[in-house]
């Protein structure tokens, strides 16, 4: 049967999971609670909100990403389209950028598999150098380790294993992340530091949410980071000057300045 | 120059309008602060996060939409690229559905201008009258007013209005929009009930926020509620019977049952 | 270095793989010599204009299929920017539906590798019957074989590989796709017959050509069938009605016929 | 009723516009034929597929464009979804770039409402005068004239009109936008010469082709120029040091090389 358990529309009343949008959510329950509600049917619960609040925070943005890029010059052709430019940016969420948690979140979870959810730490180091040397052998990638420049170490990392020790989310597969990072440098050639991707895996397995949630965390926060490239571009566009740049790398190109 | 005041990287520091995003925001400010911090520079002052949560909430989602079923036919398609169908669902968020707020918002600019700011019930009034017969007689669009469903007033309209009151926010645009509302029915042949994309078009304009804001808040609250779509989709798809559903309405078409 | 063998640009003149685009390509090529210009640097050669139109012409359109409602679906909310339509019917081009041709030029890729070029039929069919095991034994989906409407056989496979027998491209990728559709049925609960995917995939490695041109030609064709879908849609929109139809499927929704 | 008049599907037969797909189509009609049989229910006539087969040349690529851009932006992030790629790369096809022979073929048929079709030179001269001062009184945009790096005229205009002369296709659209280009350096402060989207524009029209034609056309001819893109992105990667190239634009970033 075609219905959906998401909402119900009447001439009347629309219900969101059963509650009427109007008199039960509507000025009365937060965004994050919202997000929760659409997917799950029930508002946060424990420390839910504090690291959901967390994730989205945390890939909200930072600065002329590809996914920024791409929203940008999607916004210099179709300055009317907004939408087509906030969409464009989020097409990049893959498994290399900011779409990268869903893969963590699945290898962590496969991990983790089989270990007990009290194992001590010798018995997460163990499984962290069997799965990665492992992976190596296999030549499958490694999710959630490894940035290509913060080379020592994801910034994030601390800031975001305070909020787990803090709402006492530091659960195994946060664990193993931490014990992957630890033996990475004696199994690859250098260290493969635990990334904002790895992090936010865990973090959405900690909650036991689907795994579909770590990558749609990361679509909701980063259209707030579009939105502000957006209306940055239209103040203060870089899309022109973006593309001169470019065709300057090549000398057979021969362009007016900033195209004139 | 190509730089932007979003966001800048350093091999050990990401900064986010100026502020450390490991330092001073993961764990520190929720998602709406970082909305308008992304956007703005700055976290939300005074009656701007209710208002926002309350937007966002309001346009999350309502069932089967035609934006929920571009995301639903999309994912079909791709399950292995979620972030495909959340694209796919936001791109119809133009000047008809889920972005109609932006117009909205453009339409109640204008018809403010001029307007004091303590404007009196009357001078509203006179003005949307004077701004509807208007926009009649020149066949333009009414954005905000009217529905195809609840032909007698969207049911949030109190809700989001009750929320206007209690934070200080019913400004002049929303009190031009209601006007409209009111005079609609003498101007057209049926009253055009103010709708929810004229009301956060009003609250855009009540927070003196940019204007792209009034779309973009509706993509940012949307990708929750598609978010929920994908996941319900895996779980219980109606993606096949829709398509069976659509081709049995045309006898030309002759399809095994939910396509065997 | 940051440059692009496709194109370059002066004030004067621009070029694509080297080529003049006013003096040597517009007016003088057709379009699909152009798709291989831009692509492989070169026109068609041999058998390969007649194999890509067919593709092409193939892929195109099929009637109100997942890609088409979701465009129409799209273009519904956003007429303004039929690009976004197009995109958005492009974006479900996966591994299920429109896209499968790539992931089945892989599995025909990885099938015939080992069998030399003039593999005797019997070696095809020994070949295809073991993969197809252990396909199933690895509860690996078989792309390209299968189809939920066309249950007793996709009826463009004669056509296609009509084509590909007069052009001299039955080639061993083809005949590995058409054995292991003989021999399904006695691996599977009943036969799986090769679909339209799967010929595609064999088409594009019986020229030669890049992976990337299987699920790209389809793109390209079935932009063409998408821009026919938004033109009908102008013109005698069904959106509204499909959205109306979708909720009186669920008793809990209640609205006005086609939304008055 | 939900149907459309573009295909049909049994369980033996897809019909495409009324043509059985197998039988009448595959391998037996050009892809030029196919998007018009898609769009009107029949194959090209007259001077139709050489017009056409030179738009879509015409538009396909000329290297790093922002559309280029885009689709490589975001095919570094999710290359396992390359289809999202080319939809990024669709998705600035608005009225700046690349979607701008919508917007001028709308300028030119309102600019030749009134005009006989056997108009006499001094009459089209004296019409573009009139409409171009009116547009610029009224300080609309002139869609189709007027280039950022071909200052002193667009090199595929020659080439392009040779085929509009031709093909007996350079009608009263094509001659107002000469025209236009003429009296412009009068008009205003510089000549704004004839570019692509204008001459696009006039040969959608001169077909007497629907309006979507300008924009979809371009859409699907450019399509192929980002399968392109995107087969290069893959064998000689530029996304990473176009990434690396911005950020170093900006002192306050600070970046390991080619991020290491």
């Amino acid at each position: 049967m075609i219905k959906t358990e998401i909402g119900t529309t009447t001439m009347d009343e629309i219900t969101v999971r059963g509650r009427s949008l109007a008199g039960e959510l509507i000025g009365q329950v937060d965004f994050v609670d919202m997000i929760l509600i659409a997917s799950l049917g029930r508002p946060c619960q424990g420390a839910e909100k504090e690291v959901i609040n967390t994730i989205l925070v945390t890939v909200c943005d930072h600065g002329l990403t590809p996914s920024a890029l791409a929203a940008r010059l999607t916004y210099m052709g179709a300055p009317e389209a907004p939408q087509a430019a906030v969409a464009a940016g989020l097409l990049g969420a893959g498994s290399v950028f900011l779409g990268a948690m869903q893969n963590a979140a699945e290898m962590l979870q496969e991990a983790a598999a089989g270990l007990p959810a009290d194992a001590t730490d010798e018995q997460i180091t163990e499984r962290a150098r069997e799965f990665v040397t492992a992976r190596r052998a296999a030549r499958a990638p490694l999710y959630g380790l490894g940035h290509n420049i913060h080379l020592n170490g994801d910034p994030r990392i601390p800031a975001l294993r305070g909020v787990a020790e803090r709402t006492g989310t530091l659960d195994v597969h946060w664990k193993l992340l931490l014990a992957m990072d630890e033996v990475s440098g004696t199994i690859y050639s250098r260290r493969l530091p635990a990334n904002t991707a790895g992090a936010v895996g865990a973090m959405v397995l900690s909650l036991g949410l689907p795994l579909h949630m770590a990558r749609g965390l990361a679509l909701i926060g980063r259209c707030a980071g579009l939105l502000g490239h957006i209306i940055e571009e239209q103040e203060h566009p870089i899309g022109q000057e973006l593309w001169d740049l470019v065709l300057r790398q090549d000398d057979r190109n021969q362009v007016p300045g900033k195209f004139a």
